[in-house]
């Protein structure tokens, strides 16, 4: 029993979404799974962490499964780094994120709080995955991605990660799940123009919904975006090294 | 008139932060300055954007300078996504965040709503800079970083940025600003070894406080770390494609 490893299972959609259930199910499979997961929706939260306020992190119990299970005030960075921190027995062995209701491919991996909590695992070092279906469906079918989702974790428990990478994984939304098969992506050069919808409150106050509206103009058939209208899983390794090293030497010429 | 550029000023640390109202003044001597930033600070909100409420944005007046001044409850990304989807009358020729009162070096980029707004203005096109300074205190002393903004901003209108990447500028804390230079380095991997500040509060509930220790582990002498801790104003380039693009060969050999 000792050789089970040890799984961190976090989120962005909160613990009781139907995304994150479904990863719990598949992970029991798996190993000693440990849950520890944001308690409201945290969406678009991006890399934030919590300075200026305090953090609640409650167990909680379920009827279903032999997790532990924690919910946190805090954003899925904060639970990352509260499992690891507060809560677990020892460092785990991989941490999965998700499943996410919606996509993560191409530019919305920088606004995402599902690879955020992958990447906060991948600084400390722990082998991760995030998992998202494109479907923002709270009802999203999530059945037939479960015997991927068991492969590529058991895939990357078999293989380990390089230091500072970690996997951001797609899944697009078909009636049967008759996936195309998986293919190792770049992040599509893609950005989301916005749209303001400008409303009156009661008080008669102007204020804001963010909108926007999806725009790939990157061509390549070897990105995510293609991959996913493909019908294929795409599979995008991240890093967190931000440095645009091809622009260093042409820098280095300026008059600084 | 007309050559003057369009300059949107932002941080993340609020409007009424000193390090930004020194960066406006700064602006003022350079462009037509349109200032879109949170009306409380944002630190540490890394990418975050406001999906599930709702924005106000309204204009604010100082009797200081020639700029326009918009407040806005959203984020720091949340704010340039405004600025240029509905208060700038176009397309700002230049984003400039902060001065950050604190340090965006090293992995801080993914935490730092400061930056998250430069990344935001380049994933829109727009030639973007971050400032910080390595000093904490509201009360730091911007006076003597002024001639270095001012000469870095005038470099980025007169070459240009190429499209995805901006600037990451970080200032050592001196007690006379007696900088050595500039170094143009890549992003120390260093981490925060967290620390939860267990507390109880009136009610007999534990809550938790994030604290952490900035541990370095990267001992190059091209990064941002070391041109820091020798005095040396840092620039990194950075990026917003997450892609590992050096583990894609290796990733396509496993057994998925």
């Amino acid at each position: 029993m000792n050789k089970r490893p040890l799984i961190l299972v976090t989120n962005d959609d909160g613990i009781s979404a139907p995304g994150i259930r479904t990863l719990i199910e598949v992970m029991n499979e798996i190993g000693e799974v440990f849950v520890l997961a944001p308690d409201s929706p945290q969406s678009g939260m991006g890399h934030a962490i919590t300075i200026d306020t305090t953090i609640y992190c409650d167990e909680v119990f379920t009827n279903k499964g032999d997790q532990s299970e924690f919910r946190c005030s805090g954003t899925p960075a904060d639970c990352v780094k509260m499992a690891i921190s507060e809560i677990l027995p020892k460092k785990p062995d991989i941490c999965v994120s998700g499943i996410n209701h919606g996509s993560n491919s191409s530019i919305n991996v920088i606004y995402s709080g599902t690879m955020s909590a992958a990447i906060e695992a991948g600084i400390e070092g722990i082998p991760a995955i995030g998992f998202s279906l494109l479907d923002y469906s709270w009802n999203a079918n999530f059945e037939g991605l479960k015997k991927h989702i068991k492969k590529i974790t058991l895939e990357v428990l078999d293989n380990g990660m390089p230091d500072g990478v970690v996997l951001n994984v797609n899944f697009p939304k078909l009636e049967n799940n008759n996936f195309k098969g998986i293919k190792i992506c770049r992040q599509a050069r893609a950005n989301w123009v916005e749209g303001f919808d400008k409303r009156i409150n009661p008080q008669g106050k102007e204020y804001y919904w963010l909108t926007g509206k999806f725009i790939n103009l990157d061509h390549g058939e070897d990105t995510d975006v293609w991959a996913l209208e493909n019908d294929y899983i795409s599979i995008v390794p991240v890093h967190f090294d931000l440095t645009a090293h091809h622009f260093i030497k042409k820098l280095n010429l300026w008059d600084l």
